[in-house]
C-alpha cells in the first residue's frame, strides 16, 4: 500500500512558515499584501475568493479585493490594474479567470508587472519558467507538485518522470520545473500512442489530464511515484482526482489523494508567492 | 543504410522559395530588409556575417551591417539598436552573441522589438514558443529541424520523439516545437540514468549535447530516425555531429550528415524570419 503524499498536512506547515514570514516583515513596518481583481459575480469566483480571504487572515497578509462591473470597458480595466500596478503597497495581484470575453486576456496578460504576477499570467514570467529562472513567478499548480516533491525528500535526478497532459497551467510549466530538477522529462497527450505504455515506464507520474480515475494500475509501474492534480466529479458526485485511487495506490510507493493532495498545497503556493513578491 | 535527410538540397529550395517571395515584395515596394549588429571583430562573428551576406545577396534580401565598437557603452549599444528597432525600413535585427558582457544580455533581450526579433532573443517571443503559439519567431535551430521534419513528411503524431539536450537555444524549444506538432516528448540530459536506454527507445532521435560522436548504435533503436544537431571537431579536425555518423548510419532508417544536415538549413530559416517580418 502507498504511502500518502499528505498535501492538507503540507500546506499547514508552509501557512505557519508563511505566517512566521508576514510577522517578520510586519515588525519591518511592511504588511505584505494581495491585491485581488474580479470582473462579475460568478459563484466559483467567489468561493475561491472566499478561500483565499480566509486562509490570507489566518497567515496575516492583507487583502484587497478590487470588484470590477461585468461590462467594465478594457480602458477602465486597465485603469483599475494600474492602480494595483501603481501601489507600492501591494505586493501581488490575481486576477480571477477566466476574464469575459472583451477583455482580452491576451492583453491583459501583458500589462500585469511581472514583478506582482504572483500567478504567473505575464509572458515574462512564463519565459523565466520556460528558461528554468526562477527568480520569477511559476504557476501554482506545478509550484504545489514541485513543493510536495521537495518537502517529501523525493529525489528527482536522472529519474524518469512522466507527465501526462500539456496545458500551460500544469503540463508543460511543471515538465520545465521538473527539467531544472534534473529529472528525464517526458510529456505524454492525448495524441500519444500506446499512452499506458509509457507511463508505466515512469518513477514519477503526474497526471493532469481532467478525467476522472483515467490513470488505472495498466499505466503504473510497480513502485512508481504517482502525483494527481486533476479534480473532477466521479459518478457518484464524489471528488475525485485523474488517478483511480483504489487500486493505483496498491501498488504505487506514494501517491497523493484528492482532495487533501496537490489542491490543498496550491493555495499556499499562492500566499507564499505574496511573500516573495513583499521581500 | 540510412537515407539521408539532406540540408543543402533542402536549403537550396527555401533560398527558391524566399527569392520569390522577396521578388513578391519588392514588386509591392517592400524591399525585405536584414539589420546585423555587430559588436567588435571576432573572427567567428565576421566569417558568420560573410556567410549571412553572401545568402542575402542570393536571395534578394538587403542586408545593413551596423559595426560598434568592443567597448561601447551600453547606453549608445541601446541607442543603435532604437534606430533599428524604430526604422520601419528594417524588418528583421539579428544582434551577434556572445556580446561584451557589459552590454548585460539579459538587459539586451527585453530591449529588441519582438516583431523584428528573428534570432528569438526576446522573452516573449521565447514564452510564444513556449505556449506553442507559431506568431512569433522560434530560435533557428530548432525551427531547421522542424523545417527538416516537415519537408521529409516525417509523421510526428503521438511518437516517441527523445531530444537529448536541453539548451535555450535547442533543446528545450526544439521539445515545444515537436510537441506542438503532437510528438510525445523526452528531454534528456548529463544527469540523465540510462541515457542510451532511453534514447533507444526513441521513434525519432535528436541528438543536441555538442559532444562528437557521442550518440553511438547502442543509443539508437534500428529503423529510428536521427536527426543531428551538433557541429564539432573530431580527432582528425574534421566536421562531425553528436551521432557517429558511420555506424549509426548503418541501422537508422533516415539520418542527416554533418556537414550538409541541420546547420545547412540554419541561415535558410533565418532568412526566412526577415520575409515572415517584412510580410
Amino acid at each position: 500500500m502507498a504511502k500518502l503524499l499528505n498535501g492538507k498536512e503540507l500546506a499547514k506547515i508552509i501557512y505557519t512558515e508563511i505566517k512566521d514570514e508576514s510577522d517578520f516583515l510586519k515588525a519591518r513596518n511592511t504588511v505584505p499584501t494581495l491585491g485581488i481583481i474580479r470582473v462579475g459575480n460568478k459563484e466559483d469566483d467567489i468561493a475561491y475568493e472566499r478561500g483565499i480571504l480566509r486562509n490570507c487572515e489566518k497567515v496575516g497578509i492583507k487583502c484587497i479585493v478590487t470588484e470590477l462591473e461585468d461590462n467594465i470597458s478594457f480602458e477602465n480595466f486597465v485603469k483599475a490594474l494600474n492602480v494595483l500596478n501603481n501601489d507600492s503597497k501591494i505586493h501581488g495581484i490575481l486576477i480571477f479567470r477566466p476574464l469575459p470575453k472583451h477583455l482580452s486576456e491576451n492583453k491583459v496578460k501583458h500589462l500585469i508587472s511581472p514583478e506582482k504576477d504572483i500567478d504567473c499570467m505575464n509572458p515574462l514570467n512564463l519565459a523565466k519558467v520556460f528558461e528554468g529562472d526562477l527568480t520569477g513567478f511559476a504557476p501554482c499548480t506545478p509550484k504545489a507538485v514541485m513543493e510536495m516533491i521537495k518537502r517529501y525528500k523525493i529525489d528527482l535526478v536522472g529519474k524518469k518522470t512522466v507527465v501526462i497532459g500539456r496545458s500551460m497551467v500544469v503540463g508543460k510549466p511543471l515538465a520545465m520545473l521538473l527539467l531544472k530538477e534534473n529529472a528525464t522529462i517526458t510529456i505524454c497527450h492525448s495524441k500519444t500512442t500506446n499512452l499506458s505504455e509509457v507511463s508505466k515506464d515512469a518513477d514519477v507520474l503526474v497526471a493532469a489530464i481532467g478525467k476522472a480515475k483515467f490513470v488505472t494500475e495498466e499505466f503504473v509501474k510497480p513502485g512508481a511515484i504517482v502525483i494527481d492534480v486533476g479534480i473532477n466529479i466521479d459518478d457518484e458526485g464524489k471528488l475525485c482526482g485523474d488517478v483511480d485511487f483504489e487500486y493505483v495506490s496498491k501498488i504505487a510507493s506514494f501517491i497523493t489523494p484528492v482532495p487533501g493532495g496537490v489542491g490543498s498545497v496550491t493555495t499556499a503556493v499562492l500566499l507564499n508567492h505574496v511573500i516573495k513578491a513583499a521581500k
